[in-house]
């Protein structure tokens, strides 16, 4: 199956405009457990399930239309069609018509933030097409469309702790997330930005380097299998102990399997270990503060309230976000 | 079997002293392919073989001799018999004889140059041992006994590239190392000091955390087996990309499995990964070189003598050692 039959299965194939403007909007994520290596590099189908909470505030607000010609403008600004983020996008759009589509998208999502767009974008933009195309989809169908766009975007369909649900099937139809019922207010969130270069290597390529060539990477599913059931379990009990350990070693397990690739890629920066020994010196000093990282140098600290002051006196520029308002 | 047994299976339980003063020397080694886990802790039996690589006129020369009481010195001074050094050293000869003996081991390690003094150290004393007692133990036999004291001293009983080999018997008999044929005089090793500052965790509880908590660990045999079979046939080619490409890989898979056990495991300081990223640099603008890195934050560079000037340019601090003199 290719992702255009996918879409089509999904959609039921019907791409006539319902109204003037379609508009959707989603949060990025971040996940506690990562989406790391595909089974299936077209349609975006996982080898792992993983699980992930949204950032309220941080996110894309998607406007889409038909019109003369394809056009793309991000906070108004229009995009070079050229460009790679707009070829993705209108490689997505693709999938559903021919005909021409002018997208808006209003996003506040930092671009250096070393927060992935891309999840919130093509969660925001399935939405949109929803909406406009009056397809009328559940959250499991937004989510295995938005995940044809961007793996993680399959994720941000949703708000709060959302858990994707790997699949087995060939065709990805199991292969969609699914909100936790879950809400936990004193859970924070705290982004430090250690460097907004562009990455050497994009996560994609990363991944598929991973699979490939890495044998630690063969423990994956045994690492992910632990530690989705150890989340799950500390956010039933909102037990931070628990989730920051969890999160903690499957990031380091992440970036474990990419250093042991061949040629190893390395994400982490001087001032990506100096912050990770902060973390670690403020965890022995009695504070339970734990992080996790994406595919690239910035750190992102898992703590609660009570300890806000802690983790601002040890880091003073770090961004917190209350991820349940 | 425990500690002692093993050492009287190996010297036949004797132990007059056949000479005034028995003495032996040794050189530090650094592994190409790393010993990371013990499948017995008492006998440091490994859980996998390994290869290394000795670097002359680095290591010990130690004298042992009857004494009125223990006594250890190192480059002359005395060392107190209550510190874990010392308390190492006669432990050791404990297994051996309960009469008092005399240490003076000449080092030429620096203490801060982030090599394992400890392999060399027990190698150095057990030929001493060897000398003194006159046990004319062949090589083998040394090098059982010197696991005894440190895993990796088994190693420093050769030089040149010598192969541990784990062995699969329970009283460790057929776990010991052997030195292999060939010699590479253009091979270059290249220290960088990046920090003399003690290690947060010594390495036998970073092992023993290892194998007990990291799920990537289990593929570390794997890793192993590929890495000494490539590191062989480079050697007996004398094929610096290869070694190059499988010490660091090597290396690398050593460090992955610490950073995901739990607590996690990390040595790297922020100058640790600078200098990775700074050999990553150089091999890309066309250099051939490669690193590896111990239980420690150092970073050691493998390369061949036409690129001396090249290494030296981008680390200027660097000690360049030639293995084959």
């Amino acid at each position: 199956m290719n992702k255009h039959e996918a879409a089509q299965l999904v959609t039921g194939g019907t791409s006539n405009w319902v109204k003037e403007e379609g508009e959707g909007g989603a949060s990025v994520n971040i996940a506690l457990c990562k989406y790391w290596g595909k089974r299936n590099e077209e349609l975006n189908l996982p080898v792992t399930s993983s699980l992930s909470i949204g950032l309220p505030g941080l996110g894309a607000q998607t406007k889409v239309r038909p019109a003369a010609r394809d056009a793309f403008f991000v906070n108004g600004t229009p995009m070079d069609s050229a460009a790679k983020a707009a070829a993705r996008v209108f490689d997505f759009i693709r999938l559903f018509t021919r005909e021409p589509v002018e997208v808006k998208t209003e996003s506040t999502v930092p671009l250096a933030a070393g927060l992935a767009s891309s999840a919130s974008g093509f969660a925001a933009l399935t939405k949109a097409l929803n909406d406009g195309f009056g397809w009328n989809l559940s959250g499991r169908g937004l989510s295995i469309l938005a995940r044809l766009g961007s793996g993680s975007a399959s994720r941000s369909v949703f708000d709060g702790f959302v858990r994707w649900q790997a699949g087995e099937r060939e065709d990805g139809m199991d292969s969609f997330a699914e909100p936790l019922e879950a809400v936990w207010p004193d859970l924070r969130m705290g982004l430090l930005l250690l460097s907004d270069k562009a990455k050497p290597i994009g996560s994609r390529e990363a991944m598929k380097r991973t699979v490939e060539t890495s044998l630690l990477y063969r423990q994956w599913p045994a690492r992910v299998k632990e530690d989705l059931a150890g989340l799950q379990e500390a956010v039933s009990r909102r037990d931070l102990t628990q989730l920051g350990r969890h999160a903690e070693q499957n990031a380091l397990g992440m970036h474990a399997t990419m250093l042991e690739s061949w040629p190893p890629v390395m994400y982490w920066l001087p001032e990506s270990v100096q912050a990770i020994h902060g973390v670690h010196a403020l965890r022995e000093s009695g504070v339970p503060v734990y992080f996790t990282m994406d595919a690239g140098p910035n750190v992102k600290l898992i703590f609660t309230a009570a300890h806000e002051s802690a983790v601002r006196s040890a880091f003073p520029e770090v961004r917190i976000i209350a991820p349940f308002g």
